[in-house]
């Protein structure tokens, strides 16, 4: 049966439906990955969603599943489904550019660990997707699949829009300030973004380690929960030393009881548009006693500086070499972080780093008391144009204290562009998050037990 | 048999005999405590080893070990032993003044976290041991047992001094470039500093918690293995995630096979003083085949730069508002590392911190080779005068990268002073580091089985 349905419904398959299919006979890896090529090849001219695409390595590895498949080899969860990586992610052989001409034609000799662990529970690497340059904010070339005229938001731009595009189910993303639930939220996609230290950035272009943090697209909740095959430490990224997972069977178990979340505006209210805010307040409303409204202690107001100002310093010391070697083939934009990250000191730069525990305690009331915070993913719609990636102020808080977050595409714009709700979970209970984000859905789409 | 020992003779018992005595009943916690009591009566005048003594506290606490030792209460390793703390290790309701009078008369209502261990072993605490101030290089009151005319080193001069003029059996003192293994090296006792990340800072003052480490001093390698007690995570210091213990069974043991030493001059060799360089030439030479003289990779020569650049950011960060609220009550010496932190660029400091790593793995070959590098703990004997505490360089590099090290009091410089004999081990090897430090002075000896 599977085998009858269109390219573009096999393209529109979840990965865990597409692993299944695949795992029961019912649809070849070689088949999907036909699929996805066929549909990228349909859709890319307008979205320019990859950064590159290796369509013969691409077929060959899906081909290769499928006699493993076929010799009744034990199969990982994603085996025979193409993902996407953003190109800031080494893989082995294939041009990994960082967004940047500095580095075009670059190919790494290692896998990123996450890049292994993708392969080892047996997924097909499909090809890059679009960075932003050094995954800061200078756009690339990607479009909004929901209007090309708007930003799909980034730095994971292509990660972000290829999913929601019908490309590749699944696609691997990073954030250092708001690089996965931004995009996420534009594009109308789940953006899940691990508690920090729980996946290892090796083989990850390093910006400002205190904060860098792999995330991942998806058009579920339940896919994202995958996210689970990228956990626990490597040996060799010294802050991913912790695992929050598995994350599936929690992830897609009922409540124990009716979750609680706390309606977080954020010292930044005023930034988000006057839509999102209605579409917050009625958000609110419909929770009912499920949400209250709960304000930060002021110290929260100087949060995103404080990030910005880690960032800044983090990123001078790994990238500053970039704009030293050749500033004319670096954006405005970057070279002016450099600067100012070169002028900050070093005792000021520790401060704001140690605020990130105190920001991280300060949330702990909060945590014992809701299951989630729950607060917009941006401040609006993507913006129409293609000249900036929108705002990441919604974003820099949990981000900087290192909380696992998700966008979910449950609201629309006055445009009718996506606008994603973001929940925000204690640190480590990244199953309990996408428990309580899986609630509510069901509940927003009436299927509750509400 | 042991009740009849005079003062003096208990008060010279290590911290195992003594709790071994105490456990047999051969000896009471109130005699010991006495006797160290009555021998601080004797030579604190001349030495200055401590900063606050509560004799009746003291007394009262060796009481209650007596009681319950007497009811056959469980016991722990160091039941009814006093011990002293360095003066910026926090004591509940004891003066913990961190050798500047802008702590004066500070009293902290929590124990420190290894201060809590220590009375968890059934340890007395006796008092608080001089420190320099901030635990930096301005000098305190104390003088050097052999030679009062001379510096006891720094900055956990105290505890160096107490323990070698038979004050205390065990006293504890932390090291950020090299405040355990210089004073030991000059006082002539066994100096001890674990594995960074090995004991949990909770408690102490912060200087840089980059290098910042807790270490021992004893009279003996097996005392100074009860530093095992200290120990492991308490969930609260971030940095405190290892426990490379238990210590006692592996460094009480044989050898499987005869150790092999790396005798390493360090790229600051020129500081040693010639009586230095002629003694360590003999020891190379008095262990023939079981040491090889390995030169460190050129980049080791600038790690004291990089432990300097690092120490003063994050001493700028943490310390820098003493000097703010009164710069007349602070020394010249650590007002100038203050202003050369706060002058310090972000970038510069990251770039030098993340050469810790760098500099860390450059010596897994010679790890691999050699069961623990040789050199010397100290340029020399303890200098004359009180005016300064004497070079850390020898100290330097392995602080830095987080080794774990320990001073042996097996020499004698030019004056009769003595001089130390400095070991370290890979991280996370403490034991087998203490194993071989016992081997080398058996071997030194003529105990041994050469």
């Amino acid at each position: 049966m599977v085998a009858k349905r269109t390219p573009q419904e096999l393209a529109a398959l979840t990965a865990r439906e597409a692993a299944r299919h695949i795992a029961e006979g019912g649809l070849t890896s070689a088949e999907l990955v036909a699929a996805c090529l066929a549909r990228i090849a349909a859709e890319e001219e307008r979205i320019q969603a990859w950064e590159c695409l290796d369509r013969d390595q691409a077929m060959a590895e899906a081909e290769e599943r499928d006699r493993r498949r076929k010799r009744g080899l034990p199969l990982g969860a994603l085996h025979g489904v193409p993902v996407g990586l953003k190109d800031i992610i080494d893989v082995k052989g294939m041009p990994t550019g960082n967004g940047t001409p500095l580095d075009a034609g670059r190919r790494p000799f290692v896998d990123a660990t996450v890049t292994r662990r993708l392969r080892a529970a047996g997924a097909v690497i499909l090809g890059k997707t679009v960075t932003t340059e050094f995954a800061y904010y200078h756009p690339g070339k990607t479009r909004n699949p929901h209007d090309p005229e708007r930003t799909p938001g980034g730095s994971s731009s292509g990660s972000a829009a290829a999913v929601a595009a019908g490309m590749v189910p699944l696609a691997l993303g990073s954030q250092t300030n708001g690089s996965v639930i931004r995009p996420a939220s534009f594009c109308g996609v789940v953006g899940y973004k691990p508690s920090f230290g729980a996946v290892p950035r090796t083989g990850v272009l390093t910006l400002a380690p205190s904060l860098d943090q792999v995330g991942v697209f998806a058009r579920t909740i339940e896919d994202a929960a995958l996210a689970e095959l990228l956990l626990g430490p490597d040996g060799q990224d010294a802050d991913a030393r912790e695992s929050p997972g598995p994350l599936t069977a929690t992830a897609l178990a009922e409540p124990p009881v009716t979750p609680a979340l706390a309606f977080v505006k954020t010292p930044f209210w005023e930034r988000a548009d006057e839509a999102t805010q209605a579409a917050f307040g009625e958000l609110s409303e419909a929770l009912g006693e499920q949400a209250d409204e709960v304000e930060l202690p002021e110290v929260f107001a100087r949060g995103a500086g404080w990030l910005r100002g880690v960032m800044a310093a983090e990123m001078a010391r790994n990238l500053g070499h970039y704009v030293d070697r050749a500033p004319q083939a670096t954006s405005e934009t970057f070279r002016a972080l450099i600067a100012e990250g070169r002028e900050m000191r070093a005792p000021d730069y520790l401060a704001a780093r140690d605020m990130r525990q105190v920001l991280h305690d300060a949330l702990g009331p909060i945590f014992d008391r809701f299951d989630a915070i729950v607060t917009p993913a941006a401040p609006g719609e993507a913006p129409a144009g293609l000249e900036n990636t929108g705002d990441a102020i919604f974003c820099s808080l949990w981000t900087f204290c290192g909380l696992p977050a998700i966008s979910l595409p449950l609201m629309t714009g006055p445009n009718g562009m996506p606008l994603g709700v973001q929940l925000v979970g204690r640190h480590g209970q990244d199953a309990r998050l996408l428990r309580t984000a899986r609630w509510l859905v069901r509940t927003l789409s009436g299927e509750g037990d509400e």
